[in-house]
């Protein structure tokens, strides 16, 4: 039997998976995200964690294929990090640093978010297919793209930094990138819950969501908009046929089989995969109507780890 | 020497053409399309045609790595072809009759945009490069993607279809591909034109583009705004900052290193390709200014014949 480990390192923490080559995942764990050494002390102690987990688990190193790692910023191709601002790496090869660790193993290492949709293909709701594009609407809205069972990373490691596409012409507020109008300053959920306050302070229009004042979240907004709430849901179409008009660039640009939705904000389940798919449908004529093009996620939080250990076997 | 056959195949002719392996062209030539045989005639009239050539330049089948051939219309990663209006093509794998043909070499298909894309990153304005993506101005808007050096062609054949992305919504007039609001309807050389008429119906101010009346062409309404006409010049930045928010979102999606603009539009040069490149910076803050990230094509009508042939060495 071959293995092979999946790494997912978060500001907080770093979770880790071992793998079997063949996609089940026999042990989970995580560590807090240490940031000394130039932000790559996590890399020292991942690696003892892993050693002592593959031990327990009497799992010899000549068996381990190689590990996988994601981490929260852009990564070229070559594994290259110019800056991660969240882990405080600048200019370097992470991946090299735990191969050391490890004795020599291979490493491979990618974009969290790029990571985790190769997940979702490998073991989650694209499970089958080898193109698809992977949407996380979460405090902001991430994205990672697969062709033919290759993750795109890109020349500046930003392939599927989707929640940055410009969608909105005049918009005054400036988003975090420097743009303004771009697909996360309505779709996060910090997006849902703007466009939604926008809209309370147009109209005089009765509505639930006034009850939970500034407190109201993405899921206030969703839940109003399920109970029938019309401002509610004059919002959530807003922000959803924002997502939908990028998708349907995804869908001819490099024309993935499915959108798999994951992130906080995807726990509205079909509510919301159904209203994406309708509007996708609107700007994709050339694509004929396919009910099961938008799907929710099905590896939660361990998209992560099974997307770097799939990183190994796809290299 | 080895050698690969590149051929480009149009609704008129049949452009083709011999290549050593390293990328050189040692012979170009056409022949009319025919369309019998289930739109297949043509098939039979190229391999004649390639043998002769063949057989004139003393090359041997045996030193043919094989053929490439880009087709207009949706070729899906295994060389299927649902439809081709073009070619009077349904439902069949072109490219296994063109291989009998041949005597048994490998053949690899692809739709004609795509491979183009693959022919400018070989041996045109991509040289050098393996992540483009490249946009082509004529009577519609087509483009290719090509990713660490593999074409995408999509699980529809759909990919770099560009000009069916949606940009503008309300707008009254239907695209050819059914949507409204698509590229095409603003940056294609029919779109330029069409937005410089709209413009032109609702100002009274002079512009030069009226001494053309209806003839008025997308070459008019460039060099119009070349001379400095502000009508013409606020057409043609409306035109050119719908393509650039697409390109943006290219940069986004699969963060190519540069966009190559080909096609009769292109002939406006870098006017065209200057203005386009200041819309797309102020689209993508992440990236950072790359003057050169804009490019005019350099193989012109030959990028087809050379991406046919380059398809055969990706393989």
């Amino acid at each position: 039997m071959k293995y092979c480990i999946g790494i997912d390192v978060g500001g907080t923490t770093v979770k880790m998976g071992i793998f079997e080559a063949e996609g089940r995942l026999i042990r989970k764990w995580e560590i807090p995200t240490r940031k000394g050494e130039g932000g790559k002390q996590f890399i020292g102690d991942a690696a003892e964690s892993i050693r002592k987990a593959l031990s327990e688990l009497q799992i010899s190193m000549e068996d381990v294929l190689g590990a996988g790692m994601g981490v929260p910023g852009p990564v070229v191709a070559n594994g290259y990090v110019d800056v991660c601002v969240n882990l405080g790496l600048h200019k370097c090869y992470p991946g090299d640093d735990l191969s050391k660790a490890l004795g020599g193993v291979k490493v491979c290492l990618g974009n969290d978010a790029n990571v985790a949709a190769l997940g979702e293909m490998w073991q989650g709701a694209g499970k089958g297919h080898n193109s698809i594009c992977m949407v996380t609407l979460g405090t902001g809205v991430g994205g990672g793209l697969v062709n033919e069972g290759r993750m795109i990373s890109g020349v500046h490691g930003l392939a599927g930094e989707i929640g940055h596409m410009h969608v909105q012409d005049e918009e005054p507020e400036v988003c975090n990138c420097g743009g303004h109008g771009c697909l996360e300053q309505y779709a996060s959920a910090t997006g849902i819950v703007r466009v939604a306050k926008r809209n309370l302070a147009r109209t005089r229009r009765a509505s639930a969501m006034r009850d939970f004042g500034e407190a109201l979240s993405a899921k206030d907004v969703c839940d109003c908009a399920k109970a029938g709430d019309q401002v509610a849901l004059e919002s959530i179409r807003y922000s959803m046929r924002k997502l939908a008009i990028v998708m349907s660039h995804i869908a001819m640009g490099t024309d993935p089989k499915l959108f798999v939705i994951g992130g906080g904000v995807s726990r509205a389940g079909s509510f919301l995969t159904d209203m994406i798919g309708e509007y996708l449908r609107d700007y994709t004529p050339m694509i004929g109507d396919d009910p099961d093009e938008v799907v929710l996620a099905e590896l939660g939080n361990d998209a992560g780890i099974y997307g770097a250990a799939k990183l190994v076997l796809e290299d």
